[in-house]
C-alpha cells in the first residue's frame, strides 16, 4: 500500500488538535503543531507527525508536562540557561532559538543551553531558525536514551547525541548538515526492525564485540560510533556541553520515569559581525556549486551538499503534501480516537 | 636509535631563538616558542617541535610575514574578527582566544574569526585556552591544503578540517578532544611515509575508488572522511565557519603562494553562566569516572576519555622532557645552521 500524501496545513491542524487536547494551551498547540510539522517537511520523517503518537502519550501519562513553564532562570548578554519545565521539546527550543537570535542582533553570537526538555523533532530544524536572520546556526541535543557505549566498552552510556549546522546560501539552498555521532541512528534501526530486514553489519555489536544483525537483537548490543573512537569523542562532548553544563541527564544519572530531563544546546551567529553578509552568501553559492561540479567517482551520479535533498523534500511536500503510510495512519487514528477528535483523513 | 628527551625550557628557547632570528620580535618569538612547545606537552608530536622547520622556512621565504600585524578590524560585544596579517599561526590565535576569554567574561560566550593566519600546532591547544577561566573552549580549524574530496567525488576541494573541545574537571584531569574530519590525518600519511610502512585500506582513495596503500601514492588520492557522508558534511561546515565567515581561503580558492590565509574560529563558553562551576565540574568528574569503570569489551585493558592520554604525556615530557628522536634531531639542526644559531643539543 502506498502512503496518502496529506495538505502540510492539514498535517499541521491534525497535530495542533491532538496537543491542545491532550491539554497543551492553544496557541502553544497550535506553534507545536507547525513545529513538529517542520521535520516533515525537511525530510526526516522519523522525526515529524510519525512521533505523534509518541508525544501525545509522553502527555497523556505525565512524563511531558502540556503546561510546562519555560522559564529563561539564568541570563547574560551572550547567553541564557532555560528550564524548559518538562514542556514539550518544540515548545523549548522555541524559546531557546528565539532568545539566541534576540541577543545575538545585539551581541553577535549568543549560546542558549537548556534542561528540562524533551525531544525536539529533526535536529536541522532547528540550526535552520537562525537563517531568515542572516545568522548561522548550530544545535547540540543529548539523547535521553543511551544506545551507545565509550570506546572500548559495551555499556550504554552515551545517546546517539546529533548535532546539526545551517548557513545560508544567496541564490543556492541553505547547506543543512546534521547527523547522529553514531554510524546508524537508532531510527534506522527500528525501521529495519520494522521491515523486517537485516542490519548491515557495523551499526551494532554485542558485548562480546561481534556484530548483531537481526534488528530485534539490537536492545541486546550497542551503536557503533562514528570514525570509532572519534564519535565517542564527539558525543561525550556533544553530552557534556548540551546537557550536564546545563543540569540535563547524561550518563549513568538516574532517569526519573516522570521526566526525561532532556538537554539542547544553540548557537546563534551573526553573519554581518565577520563582514558583509551577501558576500559571504555568494561564497557559499560559489563553493556549493564548485562541490556539486566536481569530479566524481565511478558509479556516483550526483554530488550533493547537505540540505540539498531537504530543500528539494520542502519543495515537493510543500506542493504535494506530506507523504503518510498506511501503517503512520492506523497509529495517527489510534491518537485521534484515544483523544476523541477528527481523523486525519475520513475513512 | 632511540630519542633524546630535551627539557621543556631548552625546546622553547630554542624555538624562541629560532623565531627571533628569522625575524619575529623578541616577545612574539618568545610566545610562539612557549606555544609551539604546547602540542608536544599534549603528544601531538606531529604539530609541535617537529614543525619548526616548516614555520622557519615559511618566515625565511616570506610566506609568513614575521612581523604581521595582527588587527581585531570586526568588533562586536560577543564576537571579533581578526585579520592575522600572515603572522605565525601560534600568534594569531593566541590574541583570537585572548579576545574570546575577555569578551566570554563579561558576556558569558564569544565567538572569534579570525582570516590570514597560518598552522597553529595542535587544535586542542586552542581550546584548552579557556580552561583556567572556568570557560569550556571549541576550537576549529581550516587546512590551507585539501586532502579530502566531497562524498562522491575524488577532487580535492576539503581540508581535514579538525574541531576540538576542552570541557575541565575538577580533580579528574580536563577533557580534552580534538578530531581530524578524515579517518586517518595527513600528519599519518607523513608518518607512514617515514616509516615505509604501508596504508591500512581504508584510509585513501584513487579517483576509481579504489584503496591506496602505498602512502608514496597518497597524493594521487584523497583521505576518506569519517562516517562516510558524516565527515563530509563536518569538514565543508567547519571550512564554511571557520574559514569562508572571516574571509578565508577555502574549497577551490586559489592558493596564494605567499600567503595561505588560514581561518580558524573559536568558542569560549563561561561554565557559571549555566550554572555553578564547581558543581559542574563535579559532574563531569562522576561521568569520566563512570566511563573509565564500565565493562569493557573482550582484549581492552582500559577506557580512556579523551585528554587522559594529553594528561599523562603532559606530566610525563614536563618532569622528562621533549622526546627529540634523530630525524628530527638532524632537521633541527639543520634549521639551527641556515639560522646561525646553537643547535638543540650539543653535538
Amino acid at each position: 500500500m502506498t502512503a496518502t500524501h496529506i495538505p502540510v496545513q492539514a498535517v499541521v491542524e491534525f497535530a495542533t488538535a491532538a496537543f491542545a487536547k491532550a491539554g497543551v494551551p492553544e496557541v502553544d498547540a497550535a506553534k507545536a503543531g507547525r513545529l513538529l510539522v517542520e521535520s516533515d517537511l525537511n525530510g526526516s520523517d522519523g522525526h515529524g507527525i510519525f512521533r505523534l503518537p509518541q508525544y501525545v502519550g509522553g502527555l497523556r501519562s505525565g512524563r511531558v508536562d502540556p503546561n510546562g513553564a519555560i522559564v529563561v532562570d539564568i541570563e547574560g548578554p551572550a547567553t541564557a540557561h532555560i528550564d524548559g519545565g518538562n514542556a514539550l521539546g518544540h515548545l523549548v527550543m522555541a524559546r531557546a532559538t528565539e532568545v539566541a537570535i534576540e541577543k545575538a542582533k545585539s551581541q553577535g553570537a549568543a549560546w542558549v543551553g537548556v534542561r528540562g526538555s524533551n525531544h525536539a523533532g529533526a535536529a536541522s530544524i532547528w540550526a535552520s531558525q537562525m537563517l531568515p536572520h542572516d545568522m548561522i546556526g548550530i544545535y547540540l541535543a543529548v539523547g535521553s536514551n543511551n544506545f551507545m557505549a565509550p570506546w572500548g566498552g559495551f555499556e550504554r552510556l552515551l545517546g546517539t547525541n546529533p548535532i546539526a549546522f545551517a548557513v545560508p546560501g544567496l541564490e543556492e539552498p541553505p547547506i543543512l548538515f546534521d547527523m547522529a555521532t553514531s554510524i546508524a541512528a537508532n531510527g534506522k534501526v527500528q525501521m529495519a526492525q520494522q521491515r523486517g530486514e537485516p542490519m548491515p553489519v557495523g551499526w551494532v555489536i554485542d558485548r562480546d564485540g561481534n556484530p548483531i544483525t537481526d534488528p530485534n537483537k539490537a536492545d541486546d548490543g550497542v551503536l557503533l560510533p562514528i570514525g570509532d573512537y572519534k564519535g565517542y569523542g564527539l558525543s561525550l562532548m556533544i553530552g557534556l556541553i548540551g546537557a550536564t553544563l546545563n543540569g540535563g541527564q547524561f550518563g549513568r544519572e538516574p532517569t526519573d520515569a516522570l521526566a526525561s530531563n532532556t538537554g539542547q544546546a544553540v548557537l546563534a551567529l551573526s553573519i554581518s559581525r565577520f563582514g558583509d553578509a551577501n558576500a559571504f552568501k555568494r561564497r557559499v553559492d560559489a563553493i556549493a556549486r564548485d562541490i556539486r561540479g566536481s569530479g566524481r567517482l565511478p558509479g556516483v551520479d550526483e554530488i550533493r551538499l547537505p540540505g540539498d535533498r531537504a530543500s528539494a523534500v520542502r519543495e515537493e511536500r510543500t506542493r504535494d503534501g506530506i507523504p503518510v503510510p498506511p501503517s503512520l495512519r492506523a497509529a495517527l487514528d489510534k491518537v485521534a480516537d484515544g483523544l476523541g477528535i477528527a481523523h486525519l483523513l475520513p475513512a
